[in-house]
């Protein structure tokens, strides 16, 4: 195995520099360095993205018994590590443009990486309820990841925010654990798939309190309670749990590019399935580009052709 | 295992029936069953599509190690029927639309099977050179298919034709059995990856006839000897070979959608990263339809992409 962390060994020239080591940077790593292109990929936290800290990925064709979202991220991981993609821990901190060449910007690295192309893959990040007592507890009873806080909260009552795929599947997931699972929903129906609530409402661990919105995490120095208004008659209660999982969308963190590609107002990097971006020689990939359905499917996908693009890219334009 | 063959056990409606079981369409039906959709695939030929008969897999994410194309078509089959999708040998020979409904017509079956939405998978075929000799030797010298009938040419000469990825690939895999293999391509430089290329010059056993065409194949009661033409000097030549393996590209066999959905000057399907084609109701998936760049990693986002789309036609023209 590659040593991640040992940033020693970035040189000052690749072709491609590609931020973010999700399923979609990864794949652009392994299609891109396939075809002999000089790979650096920056992760500012670990290798795998969000697939990494998902429990148990069902629907990724080709592992038909499912499989654990870190085992499948690794294996991703250790296919663009065979074909010689460099994969390290970094943080970019900008992108210049100098003539055909992307200098790249690294935190805690004075020189920058100079590249033919960029691809950008930097997924989403969760979206936040905005409400007193979210940033205060969190760490201490919110939390947006099942996987990582899940264990924390044996035989204890739970609430988890949202109506999604996400949030159903994550709250199933969290029935391990707790000995009850609240479903807080603002709509009076939910918006998972028809398998994931059918499993949710046959699982006597769930329960659901819909058309209802957390409007204040209450506790001392720990979650104790919730404050939960019912959108429709407008009457508040009280909720007693112990801890809070916030799944109600994703947000993106593309502040960085701001000046340099076309963004949606969410901050998702505008792209078609080309995955060219406003920019020549940027190319958006994953789960931070614009589109409907964001899966391992579809980020592998983008890999590929952000890969594939990037290469016709750089032969007609370094050549 | 399911018995693709019993074609008794299919019903007269189904939510979605898919039109081939390439990858792009067993994903479908793996996200559409996951989700309850009662699904039904139409294969005419077998499971697996184009990958079922490729040798080797190198660039599926997740499977470092490589993979028999056999052993992953395989594993994406079991994938879809793991989650109940009813998947089938049968040829669809005419689609009609009734209101709301789509009907499918299915050779030797009376009754055609009514559904609420069609995906189309049904990937294209490789194309021919249109000379002399390619019909008459085919199955007897000429070939498509160099994993089919590559072990036939031990210790003997044989041509490939065409100067893509393909054709190196499959040049490259045919020099385990063949002395010889001659790639023919009508330009001055292959267009095939850099890696492949690579690989190819390095291989003793592969030759390079660049700037040339076959103009036809000879022989008794197989193939003996190809004539090729220099299409720079004019010059024609004879090469002698028992094999002649074609690989310059592929075109869509969608004449039974003619009239349904819009398709470009080659035959495939148009419609962007949606799925969705000029008829609503009608989603078209993989290698048949527009785009960039056909790959197992596009087909099974393509699958995804319209086994979502599906369900959410359905939810808002069926309820």
């Amino acid at each position: 195995m590659q040593d991640f962390f040992n940033v020693q060994d970035i040189k000052d020239e690749y072709d491609i520099v590609i931020l973010g080591a999700g399923p979609s940077g990864l794949t652009a790593a392994m299609y891109a360095a396939r075809d002999k292109q000089n790979v650096l990929v920056l992760e500012k936290q670990f290798p795998g993205g969000f697939v990494a800290i998902t429990e148990w990925v069902e629907n990724y064709p080709g592992f038909a018994d499912g499989i654990m979202g870190a085992d499948l991220s690794e294996k991703i991981y250790q296919h663009a590590v065979k074909f010689d993609a460099l994969i390290r821990s970094g943080n970019c901190t900008k992108i210049e443009i100098e003539g055909n060449y992307k200098l790249v910007y690294i935190e805690n690295r004075e020189k920058p990486v100079k590249c033919k192309a960029v691809i950008v893959g930097f997924g989403c990040e969760p979206k936040k309820l905005e409400v007193p007592g979210e940033n205060k507890f969190y760490g201490r009873g919110v939390s947006f990841c099942a996987t990582c806080d899940g264990s924390f909260y044996k035989d204890r009552e739970v609430a988890v925010v949202g109506g999604g795929e996400s949030a159903i599947e994550e709250g199933l997931y969290l029935t391990k654990f707790a000995s009850k699972v609240h479903v807080i929903h603002r709509r009076d129906k939910l918006r998972a798939s028809k398998i994931a609530i059918e499993r949710a409402e046959n699982n006597e661990k769930m329960a659901f309190i819909l058309d209802s919105v957390v409007e204040s995490i209450n506790g001392d120095t720990k979650v104790e309670c919730l404050t939960v208004k019912n959108v429709k008659t407008g009457e508040t209660s009280e909720l007693k749990v112990d801890g809070l999982f916030i799944f109600i969308g994703q947000t993106a963190n593309t502040e960085l590019v701001k000046d340099l590609v076309d963004r949606d107002e969410w901050g998702f990097i505008i792209a078609d399935e080309s995955t060219q971006t406003s920019t020549p020689g940027i190319y958006v990939a994953g789960d931070v580009r614009t589109k409907e359905f964001r899966q391992i499917t579809t980020a592998v996908s983008d890999g590929t052709v952000a890969a594939k693009s990037c290469e016709k890219y750089i032969n007609e334009n370094f050549s």
